[in-house]
């Protein structure tokens, strides 16, 4: 290695970020534009904030000296003050609704996407860097805008792509677990919580696990042993009610409320059951399905974020990965109330409610339903070159399409006839086309039809057979062009 | 203050960045997303690259520790190696390109759009963070690539919102000049630098202020002393020869390169004009007029960086500030071709050549223009809430609006009829839908045409009179919703 070249930079991103191009981008592009869509016809309002955020507005404690990059990307400005990357939409929300809370009109819904950052150690498909789809309503306690934003989520899904059974909106209440432990005397926050991280395990465990976390405590199969959160078995039994609620197939929201009501849920809890009720009046009167938004008291999300409703978005289909692999997909978004955010700026309670994708996740959610081929990005109409003196004819050509709303472009390297064909093929072109010599003398073009090309080629297993048919290939009068390109393409 | 209040964070966003939203959040999507469609037709793939790159692949030194952010935000990731926000788009194609040139369909074309960010002095109207819209092809040396991106430029503007004969992009060589000083003798860099710096002050300083520095110096009217390149008056000459080329009304492109051949211009500059000359002959054939695309010989940018081609695209019109005061917006975008850039990686030389435009930067200048009516948002039908108990009916209006594709809200705060007739203003909502008692005892429903309220409210000066015609209020029956509200909207 010579110095000059050991000298040369490495190409590579950085660790834990990735290009995105292709189909995977068109997926994301068409994903947030048709969601922004929706949206705005529920009048939510376009928001982009920037980058940057001082890491004391992001809710981060003022990172030190030595680690100001704990989970988020921090620097310090010239003025020695710290800026970070933000980690989420809903902070710099706050922030943005806390500074102009004057102007804004109140309640005040807003949509946001765009990237986040995280600074956690990348792995396989976990990125540093990715797109979040976000709408918050800032300003109500109303629970019909928690319904009005669990609706507009729905279609918002709905528009992505997913069709109808293919995802369920989950939704719960934080306040239902509150007044179920104030009920049962449980004050200990630890206990509450070691509760609550048994409930979030019903998906790995089912019943009798839980009710052993809840109870005294569980031996798994390794042997490990796990403490038990020690609660009475009235409160035991009062959440199997709620798992089975959540479980009994065909049971409609009202019916779910109906399940749990029988518990001894303190005021917290009735409070819960009425919000909830609430909000089930608001998707029926919305016409939002049963199957499209389900009551599952057992939705346990954001402990120390969320106040009231909660929200969780589920794939439901079975998905399988490229080798084939069935892929569990669940949770693809969520959210729910929080009524503390905005009051960190402003001192005053700001009753809000949100709920955010993230758009990659969506993405691959889509392509493993087999939703992706509609993202197929297919490449333009090349045209060949053979001649520095034939440039305005081929110009000519690719202009004509192009007018005609084809893409198509001109090869522009300076390689040989099939060295083009091969540029064709990666370029993904439905056609090239062709104006050699003879053709232009003609008042002619060839045009080659490379997706009947590829369809046969894989057809055809003998070398001579392919010869001798020249699949797709047809040599038409020059006026013909973006007739026969048009009739290749559609 | 209570330590409470003290300890709050002030909600700000950090020094040098914005929140954007509205019509200019709209204008500017408008125009990446009107942008894209034409670079798609002429076959430029999409491509994003993340924000941050390690610094050594951005092209700037390795950042001392002492001052790690010089013109770019970097930071430390946590295996010690140095990563920074992308200043433009050009450098993280130049990686990309060079990390994955074995794959990619060569010559290679993209586009990009998004932000970048710039670690300067923030001032008025100077952002730190802002969109730019790029598109590139690498690998390409033939003239007809320089061409193309001039030529789909054109069409990006157009199709973004400049009509005809609002901005020109005006194209050069850098080799002429080259070429001229090769010819004339003159192989001090500073001298040439000093010589070209001169040239770009043509627009400020006229043919006689710039004959000066080229020559022995100027004395301006502050009495300060420029040295001048002391250019011998052969020199002098071609370059007055090239800024008259430039002014001549009406001059084709050929017309310019003929005016220019006289000149003694090297090899070098034979070269520039034989580009420059494909380059003509390739924007006929793709019926580019010689308004939209002028040969400027004066067009000096990116001394540092380009080595054949460029381009500057300037806006023509005069336009207004909003105090009525004239601004002259000039350079709106500008590019051309560099060959170095993807050799820093590889070692092997890489012909590229591309097209930038800021996004914000078009949006104002298509604001300044007039263009910016199409881009007021107006806000979704606003229904006011009067009873808990009649939700149902109003959740029913706004579900049948939006289903009719007319964005539509139901307040959803708590105030009286007043603050949410307010808040529909603020809203800039077309109408107001009106469900009280009456309407809904009767199946009717009133609609508020807001739209003509406001005007007839700046035409009625009597307060009485105002109050005597209750502007645009209609009550109908209550299934004429949507044909009401749309015969108002449209």
């Amino acid at each position: 290695m010579t110095d000059e070249a050991s000298n040369r930079p490495e190409a590579r991103a950085p660790r834990g970020f990735a290009d995105r191009r292709g189909r995977d981008l068109t997926a994301e592009r068409r994903i947030v534009a048709r969601v922004s869509e929706v949206y705005e016809r529920w009048g939510f309002e376009a928001l982009e904030t920037p980058a940057f955020e001082y890491a004391d507005a992001l809710g981060k404690f003022l990172p030190d000296a030595d680690r100001p990059n704990e989970g988020v990307f921090a620097l310090q400005d010239d003025d020695d003050q710290w800026m970070a990357l933000r980690y989420d939409h809903t902070a710099p929300l706050a922030r943005f609704a806390a500074q102009n809370w004057e102007t804004l009109p109140k309640p005040f819904r807003r949509y946001a996407y765009g990237p986040v950052w995280r600074n956690e150690k990348p792995g396989p498909g976990r990125f540093r860097e990715f797109w979040q789809c976000d709408a918050d309503t800032v300003g109500s306690d109303r629970p019909e805008a928690d319904a009005e934003i669990i609706a507009m989520g729905c279609e918002g899904l709905r528009a992505a792509g997913l069709a109808a059974g293919q995802a369920v909106i989950r939704v719960s209440n934080r306040k239902l677990f509150d007044g179920l432990f104030d009920a049962g005397g449980i004050t200990d926050p630890v206990q509450r919580l070691t509760a609550l991280r048994a409930v979030d395990k019903y998906d790995r465990l089912g019943v009798e696990g839980v009710r052993l976390l809840l109870g005294e405590g569980r031996l798994d199969e390794s042997g490990d042993y796990t403490k038990g959160a020690n609660l009475p078995a009235s409160v035991i039994g009062a959440i199997e009610a709620f798992l089975a609620s959540a479980e009994t197939p065909g049971l409609s929201r009202a019916g779910v409320l109906d399940a749990v009501s029988g518990a001894a849920l303190g005021a917290a809890g009735e409070e819960a059951l009425k919000e909830l009720a609430a909000i089930d009046r608001a998707l029926n009167a919305m016409g939002v399905s049963q199957d499209d938004v389900r009551f599952d008291p057992t939705i346990v999300r954001g402990l120390e974020y969320y106040t009231g409703a909660v929200f969780e978005a589920e794939l439901l289909l079975d998905t399988k990965d490229e080798k084939g692999r069935a892929v569990r997909f669940g949770s693809i978004g969520g959210g729910g109330r929080y009524d503390d955010l905005v009051s960190r700026f402003t001192g005053q309670s700001t009753p809000a409610t949100g709920f955010s994708f993230g758009v990659s996740r969506l993405a691959s959610a889509l392509r493993a339903a087999g939703r992706g081929a509609e993202d197929e990005t297919r490449g333009p109409v090349v045209a060949i070159v053979f001649s520095e003196d034939d440039m305005q004819h081929y110009l000519d050509a690719v202009s004509e399409l192009r007018a005609a709303g084809v893409p198509a472009e001109l090869y522009l390297g300076r390689a040989g006839m099939k060295a083009q064909m091969k540029y064709a093929d990666r370029r993904g072109a439905p056609a090239a086309v062709i104006l050699g010599g003879d053709e232009i003398a003609t008042g002619q073009v060839t045009i080659k039809d490379l997706d009947a090309g590829r369809a046969r080629a894989a057809a055809i297993t003998d070398n001579n057979a392919w010869k001798a048919e020249r699949p797709g290939q047809q040599t038409v009068a020059r006026d013909q062009l973006v007739a026969v390109v048009r009739s290749i393409i559609e």
